[in-house]
């Protein structure tokens, strides 16, 4: 039989009526033929219940124990969605992460799936199984614990369950019917895209496009797991959502694919620091140790042996980066006259794996933002993407304008 | 080191709060120098909401789902019990059935357990360990699946748990504190006994005092395993609380120890059945498929080869009773002229096993509640517990009177 994976959010299992819903997509699947391994987060809203628990309790809290308590709103769903099956004629059963086993490394809390061995289910399939259903987000240590992925964990899973399994295909459903070319919320004009390259969708998800984990990108492209994007509330078709697929399948594309937007970015400027080798590495070696993210760092034209060295980083991380830097200036290992902070920036970019093959985007994207207006604080790139910080006041109007530059509402 | 086990039931883990309580309490045996085993249930209310989620899935439910649901309260108060320990220095960590194992046999939902290897643990607690939180009520299959042991399996549990490792005493936290001689809400001059026999808890447990399940004393019992019940609600004392203990060790007794009763007791009779050998069994049978919990059995004197048949059962049994037998006698097996229920009784009961040894108590029994007007309406007796059936109206008088003149409120 082939295989299907199927991945249900906290919002598509909220209650026993979405849980209901989601049974009967999975029926629809059952009897088209396939073996379906599906995959449940814990119902919206449990596993904060008890994150709130654990931190309560212990602000520095044992992963260990903290993974056995988050841990228990998968195994909840994952036995209600198996008794809704049965209820509905489907023959399933539900697998808590020990029972499969997935095994993961000891890391607890961000646990890495190291293994799942197919035997256990592939018996109970080939006994008449048709879902199993497998609690998200969880798995088994070389000690015999419970370890969680993380955050967002449970699209990890599923796209791990799809490579062990050589799934035809890997279902994330959510609340979001698909990838845009833009937030619609933002962007009136954003349109839905059949099809994405995994590169592009790893590009957009670390851009701020919250409908993946990049994390479960990234495994889907190593493995060529063909992942599809589609939401629990819209009715079922079979060209719903959109398929995140190797490069190769999209036959002809727009240049650009999309424009990404990441509001909460803040632009820091150690100014008149020391221009020398080393320099770089203690600064960011400073920042990385105090847990910020630095996501684009830009480093000026020295002048007399000093320049300015700016980075951008989550709005929230700032007073972490400030204290971090200042208490390695107060140690000596490193000299600024001045440390800016400018928390009022956001980042906006255009992706594609167009640009790989087409020159003229990033002057293109330039020339737009000046038309508007808008200067431009900090650019970076990579193969498929021009990112650049602007004034948060100019956030919609740089997505608009360059949505209609590149003519992302037209299909390619 | 000496081995002590404690269990803390839903309303002494209902919140944070008490968690930290019970934690406490679990730290000052731990500084007297034992290994403590905790044994925790789901904290109040959590077993119930997963328990009406699966009813309302599916009114006829794959147990083993079921047990995978409902199993899951108390791996969270493990988890938060074993952080709360931690965060008071106490070496602590949660243990889930399988993770122990607590073997048991198949049959979910109401699983017997088979043995608890006690090598897992004993290792951690050769490394370090001071407190080992079990999750109370769950266990491992042959199959690898989770079961349940039934409501009040986190007693049962606790039991097995101090048996397997042979502890000093096994302490069982509740919201009362203590076995009392009467219910103190329905007889003022209750008191709270030191310590009753297995043999007593047994009895009382079995007509209505919901101290203690009854199969964890009949485990106990068997296993010798020293029983204390106390409330997680008073000040921590060593006298605090009931003993548990074989006959043995209680030196003096009094010739009762206790009053106990049931409200919710009907009482049925089959008016003029045939006298003859099988029709007892006929009757039973049919009520024990279908479900009914008898409890008295009253056989009339024959008359013309007719007789009655009556019995007792919980009030809520009484439509369910009345179906089986009308069924029976459609079916031909089984004549009768008339089914009577009398849905207006309750039991008394008075127990103690001083009455092996002494006679006359069943007559001083009948003939304080004679002198109060009380009519007795059905009577049956064991080796140390005498119980009547009497009209509920009498119920709070018949308790009373019974702990006054058996002189309960005078310790022995």
């Amino acid at each position: 039989m082939p295989t299907l994976v199927m991945k249900f959010g906290g919002t598509s299992v909220a209650n026993l009526d979405r849980i209901r819903r989601a049974a009967k997509r999975i029926g629809v699947e059952v009897a088209k033929g396939y073996d379906v391994i599906v995959i449940v987060s814990a119902m919206a809203g449990k596993t904060n219940e008890l994150v709130g628990w654990v931190d309560e309790i212990s602000p520095l809290y044992d992963a260990r124990e903290y993974d056995a308590v988050v841990s228990s709103g998968e195994n909840v769903t994952a036995g209600l969605m198996a008794l809704t099956l049965q209820e509905m004629d489907v023959p399933a059963r539900s697998w808590q992460g020990w029972q499969v086993p997935l095994l993961t490394n000891g890391a607890h809390s961000s646990a890495r799936i190291q293994e799942i061995p197919i035997a256990n289910l592939n018996r109970k399939f080939e006994q008449g199984m048709k879902v199993a259903v497998v609690a998200g987000f969880q798995g088994l240590s070389p000690e015999g614990r419970i370890t969680t992925l993380g955050r967002g964990g449970s699209d990890t899973t599923a796209v791990a369950f799809a490579a062990a399994f050589g799934a035809e295909r890997c279902d994330i459903y959510t609340d979001v019917d698909g990838v845009y070319t833009a937030d619609p919320r933002i962007c009136s004009k954003a349109r839905k895209l059949d099809r994405i390259s995994f590169e592009e969708m790893l590009e957009l998800a670390s851009l701020g496009a919250k409908v993946l984990q990049t994390r479960s990108v990234e495994l889907a492209m190593r493995y060529k797991v063909k992942l599809r994007v589609l939401s629990s509330f819209e009715e079922q078709s079979d060209t719903a959502g959109t398929l995140v697929v190797d490069e190769e399948e999209i036959m002809e594309s727009n240049v650009v694919s999309g424009v990404a937007h990441s509001r909460d970015e803040a632009k820091m400027t150690a100014v008149s620091v020391a221009d020398r080798p080393g320099i770089a590495a203690i600064i960011f070696t400073a920042l990385s140790d105090a847990g910020v993210n630095v996501d684009m760092i830009v480093q000026n034209i020295s002048d007399e042996g000093r320049t300015d060295m700016t980075f951008s980083c989550p709005t929230d991380q700032v007073g972490r980066a400030e204290k971090a830097l200042l208490a390695v200036k107060d140690s000596g290992a490193l000299n600024f006259s001045e440390l800016v902070a400018d928390t009022d920036v956001c980042k906006v970019s255009v992706v594609g794996i167009g640009m790989r093959s087409q020159s003229g985007v990033a002057a293109k994207m330039f020339k737009v933002l000046s038309d508007e207006g808008i200067n431009i604080k900090v650019i970076t790139t990579s193969e498929i993407k021009i990112s650049v910080l602007v004034d948060r006041k100019y956030m919609e109007l740089a997505v608009q304008a360059l949505h209609d530059a590149f003519e992302l509402e037209r299909v390619a």
